[in-house]
């Protein structure tokens, strides 16, 4: 059995006049893992190439995709097999492992390999694993914060980045983290074609200016969607409250439900999805 | 002398009934490097702790914001310094590694760390060497093929793939790479909530049925951005056309006039941008 591509979730959607509790549809976000058996038959290596955040679905042309356009293999010739690691020790992984068994005489060299990659941040060879790893940093979620943020000015805050997010406006290719009071005063705003650079320009700039404080009572703004990878940064930074312009993942919804985030997607001309701990969201 | 955050280039304005010249903004897509300097003063090590793909500034801010995210420091008291190594032999690449000295009693474990990180595809320490990896694996670009695809057909693209498109329609989570025929039928689409994961999928079903050739004679359409890393990927498939809904980065516009793409950007109700071998877009 395969995983699924997408999962029902129990979501709050508001607008201007209401808010109801509706079935609502996500994305599933899960990672998957790359490993490549290499080497003479009687001898054989293996090495992890990828682990990337992924969609599960068509998860061996994903492997095969990826060996091409790294330039491992040269066509699908070059493969001897691709299959799941199904002997994983946590179920809920069995299908976050792709083995793909190159021909034995196929060379692959695993250490110049490695210099062609660049890493995104965050997370561990599992989604679970990372949620450990965030849970180690980050004392139990505090609930009992009392935040409240009133969904008259959630609406306002898209239109108010609007009028600061300058490169995006320029250009149209940029992603804005911006971080906004309780009461709808834009504090700061970071831009980078990389949603998750956005978010580290924004809280090492707190950091430098000693103002990390502040994240723990402010809301958190994304002019995109909202990852995993983004969740885990806002975990660290102490965030208690993220809205998204655009959908969530499975697993950043997981995130905010396990750290204690009140998370908003789909924040857009007087609307808006509350996916977790909707008690912060006040009617005006 | 800092990088700039956007950049200048001339381009090609299309829409229903005319084409014309235009300077336009794209935003700066450059590698970052992050070192990191640890251990006693006397007994100083190294380590590279990420390469990202960034928009230039706030470059400190990003290398502080990420220690902290992926919990290497606590507070920015952590840190002695921050600077850029200007050291570096090509003079491009001076502003694109920053080296952070942690104060010498800050415990950090290079080899526990690296199993924290996971890896995106593609790219090199720097978006020059990237460039030259790709030259090794692609043959001199054909910019002879005699490819044509008419603007009408271009606009016909999105509509299209919403017809297919599920998941997103489903969840307006993810992102979809496409392959149409010159003639503007669809082929193969793929799903990801990572693009570059969904042009992998979309190649390594190609490469699974022995199709790849199919790629050199068709349109790729990607729903979001076009980055250096999917240029990159369409680049090693041999792909002569690639449209994009969204905005392209300034390495994806120079990844696509050096191995001769013709890349569309800003595809939307009619109109779209040219950035780059536009011999290859007819009139109607």
């Amino acid at each position: 059995m395969n995983q699924l591509s997408v999962q029902s979730v129990r979501i709050t959607k508001v607008n201007e006049i209401s808010d109801q509790l509706n079935d609502d549809i996500i994305v599933v976000e899960e990672p998957l893992e790359i490993r490549l058996g290499y080497g003479p038959m009687e001898m054989r290596d293996e090495t992890n190439v990828s682990i990337t955040m992924r969609t599960p679905g068509n998860d061996f042309e994903l492997a095969i995709g990826f060996l091409f356009t790294e330039g491992i293999i040269k066509s699908s010739e070059d493969i001897l097999s691709v299959k799941y690691c199904t002997n994983h020790q946590k179920v809920a992984q069995q299908y976050n492992i792709v083995r793909v068994e190159l021909r034995p005489d196929i060379e692959f060299e695993a250490s110049s390999f490695n210099r062609n990659f660049y890493m995104t941040s965050a997370c561990g060879i599992c989604g679970r694993a990372s949620l450990d790893a965030i849970a180690i940093h980050f004392s139990k979620p505090d609930l009992d914060d009392k935040l409240k943020v009133n969904k008259e000015i959630i609406f306002t805050l898209s239109e108010k980045l609007k009028q600061k997010q300058t490169i995006f406006n320029n250009t149209g290719g940029i992603h804005a983290a911006a971080l906004f009071k309780l009461n709808g005063e834009l504090l700061l705003t970071m831009e980078d074609v990389g949603r998750h650079n956005a978010l580290d320009k924004l809280i090492g700039s707190l950091l430098s200016l000693n103002k990390l404080n502040i994240a723990k009572e402010a809301v958190l703004f994304l002019s995109g969607r909202a990852s995993f990878e983004l969740m885990q940064k806002a975990t660290m930074a102490g965030i208690k409250i993220v809205c998204a312009v655009g959908a969530p993942s499975s697993l950043a919804v997981s995130t905010a439900e396990e750290f204690g985030i009140t998370l908003i997607g789909f924040l857009r001309e007087g609307r808006f999805n509350i996916y977790s701990h909707q008690a912060r969201v006040s009617q005006s």
